[in-house]
């Protein structure tokens, strides 16, 4: 009855500590100790090595250490009796408000164009229209895209969403759908990916989406790498039909250090570090449903692996 | 019964459109076509030339075409009895929340470290605290200052302020006079200056006030040029006790072509438009209020002149 971490990017130690309070009878494990594998009851992971979970005969629940399930739904060898586990509140969707607004505030109130103009020493006043007059499209209203839309609704800013079915969030107009993606996108002066990685979101962010935005649009992305054909949104950066871009996601990571989007004067690049998950809060919801399962609970926040997210 | 219209930054043409739906029946000129000085009897102003004022000898009422009313009562001729009207409504609030929040969430997040990674080409993760950990101190607390104030509560920062009168803000830790600027400064990460320039705020920002942040500070002024002895701030970010900077406001403006704020790393300038008076509520209240002045009523929003703001 044996917790096993495995995640590159978290400390293990970290959540040793905290698990150790809040579970202090179950031992702790950290990949590549795995020891035995038929003790492993429940695994923490954060894209684990293609063949770690199916190797654990008695596996009673995989936890996914961050939003997004591709790293771990890659490994279709994930017996389908095991439920994958979402961390719903890990602290997460504050943090993505944060970085999503940083973005949507730097094309609206133009401290792009500014940034250029102090390099060139120059005192330039420029037109910036009201929030209102601010169209921001939100591709995804999962958690993070709710949270994110409420945000900016209450900013003032004229706010659509779109995701795969229907979804009601107060003052977000609605769209989904391939035709309610294009109504969404061709109304849109700042869009933001927020969506999961499926087979029907891989590339969305393709010259066919992008070139239907109003010409001097924007592109906020913290989906994931694979949402965006990057050959496509650096033509339309470079055309001019595209103004700036803010990726915090890349595929692959890290982002090779030859890529142009490194150098490109119209696009800011953060490395994965929108929303990182907070030990505490996980191990709190960790710890819980643990109990739970042990209980014979239902767990809750359980990923549809056929959709995908 | 004339308007005289005199600013070097807003179109009177602008004002001209709108004031003549809501006053038809009264005259609108624009400075330097002032025609009869007696015909005169409101002005709307942004830092008049100075002798102006007081050559209106039927004049009732100045307007002031933004927040700070510094440029005016520098014209000390101003007749005492005419009275100088602030515009609350003009659209500036949620303009000086969004200018101010953006420069919080770049130093919270880290995007300023952010570019200079992008810049040498790194890939380089780095820990943000959560916002409940971030302590902002607002100097001023006024209009613009509650608002900034609501908004950073709202997102979850830990928000002090500091006006000259006891203030009672929700949510927010509230200190005055010298000792509570101490109190203050010494346990604040990003401060904020959003104070009217007086004899007493002139040369706050000066190195004793500085040094006094804990290090690794920030400081965003949006208050005025004068606020700030810029050779003080300059000579700390060198020395890395203050982290970095965004300023809005310069003395003089537009900033000196060769002044160092240009080309420093750790300094974001923009040309003094955290917050712009927009037209169509600007004239809503100067509607107004002239409307009241006719039939004999006292005017709100007075500046109160012997305080300076």
């Amino acid at each position: 009855m044996t917790i096993l971490f495995c995640s590159e990017f978290d400390r293990a130690e970290d959540y040793r500590c905290v698990l150790a309070e809040r579970l202090p009878d179950m031992p702790f494990r950290a990949y590549p100790d795995v020891g035995a594998p038929e003790n492993i009851r429940y695994a923490l992971v954060w894209c684990p090595p293609l063949g770690l979970l199916p190797s654990l005969p008695n596996l009673r629940a995989v936890f996914n250490l961050g939003a997004g399930v591709d790293g771990i739904l890659a490994d279709s060898d994930v017996p389908a009796d095991v439920p994958v586990i979402r961390l719903c509140d890990a602290g997460l969707a504050p943090q993505m408000v944060e970085w999503v607004l940083y973005g949507v505030l730097r094309f609206h109130r133009r401290f792009d164009d500014y940034e250029a103009e102090q390099a060139a020493g120059r005192w330039t006043r420029l037109n910036a229209p009201p929030a209102s007059a601010v169209r921001v499209g939100l591709l995804g209203l999962g958690v993070l895209g709710q949270a994110v839309g409420r945000r900016l609704v209450d900013m003032g800013y004229t706010v659509s969403g779109w995701s795969r079915r229907p979804k009601t969030v107060p003052g977000v107009a609605s769209h989904h759908g391939r035709e309610g993606l294009d109504v969404m996108v061709k109304a849109t002066d700042i869009l933001v990916c927020l969506l999961p990685l499926t087979d029907e979101t891989r590339g969305i962010l393709n010259r066919e989406t992008l070139e239907k935005l109003p010409h001097g649009a924007a592109v906020i992305n913290a989906g994931r790498g694979g949402h965006l054909v990057d050959a496509d949104l650096l033509s339309l950066l470079d055309s001019g039909h595209v103004r700036g871009a803010l990726l915090d996601v890349f595929e692959p990571e890290p982002l090779a250090p030859d890529h142009r989007f490194w150098a490109h004067p119209r696009v800011r690049v953060t490395p994965h570090v929108a929303a990182v998950t907070l030990v505490e809060p996980s191990c709190d919801q960790i710890a819980d449903t643990i109990l739970g399962l042990e209980r014979g609970e239902a767990p809750s926040a359980e990923v549809d692996r056929i959709a995908g997210y």
